[in-house]
């Protein structure tokens, strides 16, 4: 059996039943790439899980799928992957695969910023639109600018995930990702990333030391928000409950909720 | 401290950083009426967490919430709740008042269905529009309609939740919603909910029995899909690895999806 384990958000993000499912197979893989869990390594994770993982590269999964898959085929092998295991569309096609051989696929979830978004700025999950990522892109593409304008058009509020390349050390932070957005609108014009938008910078969710911070777009990107991984988050119209918990939670500025 | 902890989607579904937190608290108290977790039960969870948890009905929660905030105030306190903590957007008020008396607060999340569906389904999380809840009303309201062509105009696929009322007993199934949905069809026309449309009951998502299927919204109703908790799910534009997911994964029959 090939059961892909979720790690959740930070160090012990792991579920019980993921880490009960973890030390009952014959071989414990974790790949690292699709996320940054903060403070988790190799060395924290043997001490979380009990036993030794071994790290798998992007280009490890890629090549040696077929071969993951016949050992699974043979004993129970685990796949840690960072946050809710298939929320990284990458592993899906393993997923398939592994059925498609007749390999039993167990898949235990864990949390994930899609959820966590919630909780750690006070918006309620019902009045999210659909997720983007940002990516370093050159010419930069606008699929950010249209799906964050065609949320607002509805009242949705729009979680921007920012690109990272672990193998290659590089994440986007908050400040590079607002750079690139008022690159959009200069290029655009229509008001969805003016300097004025209320945005919110958003930090290592559900790890203890998270940073969430409603302001102006154009201020948001003078915050030192530490390291990865990096967030935004661009609401739309706001329930009076929002508002509440985004002056209480978050200390956003009192002026730029009334406008909204 | 007030300590707010999800329980994920099954009995094991706690993070071993919502176990360590439960257990360092002077009490421990659970509402079991936002969510249902399947085999969850006082029992159980003490078998899980090593502790007596107190339960609270919605009613403790409204009324005595002044009470358990001034607890919170004494002594670290923590509040298990189904899932991830905050996507009941009824806690958030709790949150909100225990900050505003100058009272800490801290989340630890879990899985939940609002990114546990794309493992249950195959279907990318990014491709998911505005998650919508279907209540039993009388007039029925339109909502879940609106919702459903809206992100259907805009190729997103659509998570319907299914409303349940633990304290009363009542939990919405499939079929019934199934019935809802087609008395609106009768109603508007516009085929939204035509009974020819590709749609996939989940039952349980995150448990070990957990069942999905994908077939037209008119052969869903007559599956078998067991007990609590029930959805839906409406794929808008499906891209070639959800198609192969859906094949592959959840079975769906092989002419609805030449047909998306």
């Amino acid at each position: 059996m090939l059961k892909l384990i979720g790690l959740g958000l930070n160090v012990y993000g792991i579920t019980l039943e993921g880490l009960i499912e973890a030390r009952s197979c014959e071989k414990v893989y974790v790949e690292l790439y699709t996320s940054i869990i903060p403070g988790l390594t190799l060395d924290t994770l043997k001490k979380v899980i009990g036993r030794e993982a071994i790290p798998l590269k992007r280009k490890d999964l890629e090549d040696e799928c077929e071969r993951i898959i016949r050992e699974a085929g043979r004993y129970d092998i685990a796949l840690l992957t960072p946050g809710d295991p298939l929320i990284a569309t990458t592993h899906i096609s393993l997923v398939i695969e592994a059925r498609k051989k007749g390999i039993p696929v167990r898949i235990v979830n864990s949390a994930s910023i899609i959820s966590a978004i919630s909780s750690a700025t006070g918006l309620q999950i019902y009045n999210f639109g659909k997720v983007v990522t940002l990516t370093r892109s050159s010419p930069p593409s606008l699929t950010v600018y249209n799906v964050v304008e065609d949320n607002l058009s509805r009242g949705l509020h729009t979680l921007i995930l920012l690109d990272l390349d672990v193998e290659k050390g590089y994440w986007m932070g908050i400040s590079e990702a607002v750079d690139i957005l008022e690159a959009m609108e200069d290029e655009v014009g229509r008001g969805v990333f003016d300097g004025d938008r209320l945005a919110l910078g958003v930090a290592r969710v559900g790890s203890m030391d998270a940073i969430v911070k409603a302001d102006k777009l154009s201020r948001i990107k003078q915050y030192d928000f530490g390291g990865p991984p990096h967030s935004l988050v661009v609401p739309g119209r706001l329930h009076f409950m929002e508002v509440e918990a985004l002056l209480c939670l978050v200390g956003a500025p009192q002026d730029l909720l009334k406008k909204s």
